[in-house]
């Protein structure tokens, strides 16, 4: 009788352990930027706005793996809600250029195919990253940028818009204070060639980006990113998200991956890529692969976040800023969103 | 007295071995680009005047590297001989867009301290190597794009020309044969959205690339990529050469890489960071790592190659295609240079 009790309660912990094991299969994660995020900082009201956006992002591609469509259209559906909202620093909400426009730039990988697309320098196509995914599946390119990015995409069909639908009044007046803080900076950092030449020396306004990383029913891998760039960049600068490899990589052998912030550190440090083969060559889990890629951008000097998701479920997020906006979904539909550290 | 006799055979053994290794210690190694190169199609005062100018581009690189000077300045001074010559897809020879502009790419990273520079789709800059290092040491930015990237190259004092620098009759003739081709290949492939959109098919005039890996008297490693990109390209298209991981990486704890070939392979592979991570990651060597590499672009469907040089002055210089114009030097400044197979 104790045998048989034993026995029960033996399959009864198999059975529980299972249950876990499944609540805990990640399909998704997202993330909408990184940086001096602190609860200090923030109204009630604009807390609850970003959450419920983050919210709304998980579920619009979360309904598109549940459908039994691919982890592309899960990325794609899940970034269209964020680039539409004006909170984040992509689409709608992208920050100004130096000369007072909306840059934008995104890529998109499908780790079962290794095929990719990316455009950057794009001031009229309303959702960039449906742009990546076109350039990807109706092209033989990878990369395409500026006006022959968006001749491309209005010949594909996608929505192009006035790049004054890209206007807002907070990014305006954060265009405004970058300008303000450059020409001081400029004036403290006379003699200095490098700043002078650049005008960017403020930091705070490096951030954002949005991000996901899917995995669907067949057990398929995507991954892409999008963003508005820096505030106030000058040159035709071009970021790590629309690098392969930099701010965007994905495979099914190992993990998708979706990076945000100090740009220029995560492409000298391939960051995605990296993270990939340190899962590939050195056999470790997404999380020590993803802490390691961004220790190294750390120690440089580089700040910010990124998102992975491995082939069986398991994410790793971690971020050395103060806050990133993020979320996650599991198979069973269970939603976590989270700000700050 | 054998027993003398012994030792002093093993004693020159021992210095002949050294001397060996001494002189198989390369210091450089450069690429003109890869592709259907073979000796049936070429006349001999051709094939002179490539192996002529391989020669003076490392003799040029090889001059700086014997009064001192880093890697990098060897790196650009072995490049522009390239970009300056008509004969290599960069700088004065590049191929022409379908809408007949030469639209040039170049990157530069150097392996002490991973710094990077990158310009892509620039149209009045003599020398895009030189601009790509501008960016690296004159900026906080690694990659500028188009007008913007040209303005900060005139702003750092680089020689700027008219576009017509770029014009040459080989070159055109070129183009116009392409948009010939591509005419009766979208005929050919009506129906096929893919090729409608993209108007390019054809294969063989994808390459052609310059690239340098030096190492220094210091021990430092630095790499260049230069490039015209791909004839009859439209759409704002940028392949891998400024693509840091790549077409272009380097890193003093693993080698120095510049790749060619058919761009969109190389970047979907990030093959230049592949390399780095296979032999930083899993031990391999730097011929080991660099074959995988190829491998992989080759599975893929895609052809090229690539050269690389690790801090121990141990080359490799694989390509899948009939020919790659390609050459090293040697601590000694023993010159050796390739064309075909």
């Amino acid at each position: 009788m104790k045998l048989l009790k034993l026995i029960a309660l033996f399959l009864l912990s198999v059975i529980a352990l299972k249950v876990t094991a499944q609540q805990k299969k990640y399909v998704m994660v997202i993330h909408g930027g990184a940086g001096t995020i602190l609860k200090k900082n923030m109204t009630p009201e604009k807390e609850a706005a970003y959450i419920a956006v983050l919210t709304q992002a998980l579920q619009a591609g979360y309904a598109e793996i549940k459908a039994g469509k691919t982890s592309m259209d899960a990325v794609e559906a899940t970034i269209h809600v964020m680039e539409n909202d004006p909170h984040f620093n992509a689409g709608k909400g992208a920050v100004f250029t130096h000369d007072g426009k909306n840059e934008l730039d995104a890529a998109i990988m499908d780790g079962k195919t290794l095929m990719a697309g990316s455009v950057a320098g794009v001031t009229t196509i309303k959702n960039p990253i449906s742009a990546a995914r076109a350039v990807m599946e109706k092209s033989e390119h990878v990369m395409m940028v500026g006006a022959g990015a968006e001749q491309f995409a209005k010949e594909a069909g996608l929505e192009i818009v006035d790049p004054k639908y890209f206007w807002t009044q907070e990014r305006w007046d954060g265009l405004q204070k970058a300008i303000k803080e450059d020409s001081t900076k400029a004036v403290l950092d006379h003699g200095n060639k490098k700043s002078e030449l650049l005008g960017i020396k403020n930091h705070d306004y490096k951030f954002g980006t949005v991000g996901c990383v899917a995995l669907d029913k067949a057990g398929n891998l995507a991954a892409g990113t999008s963003t508005g760039g820096m505030t106030n960049k000058k040159y035709g600068r071009v970021g790590d998200a629309p690098i392969i490899g930099a701010g965007t990589y994905c495979n099914n052998e190992t993990a998708g991956i979706s990076c945000t912030g100090w740009g220029e550190f995560y492409i000298r440090n391939v960051v995605a890529k990296t993270i990939s083969d340190l899962m590939e060559y050195k056999g470790l889990s997404v999380a020590e692969a993803s802490k390691i890629a961004l220790d190294k951008v750390g120690k440089m000097g580089g700040d910010g976040g990124l998102i992975a998701l491995d082939k069986k479920g398991n994410v790793a997020m971690p971020f050395n800023t103060e806050g990133m906006y993020r979320g996650t979904i599991t198979a069973d539909g269970k939603i976590e969103v989270s700000i700050y550290k």
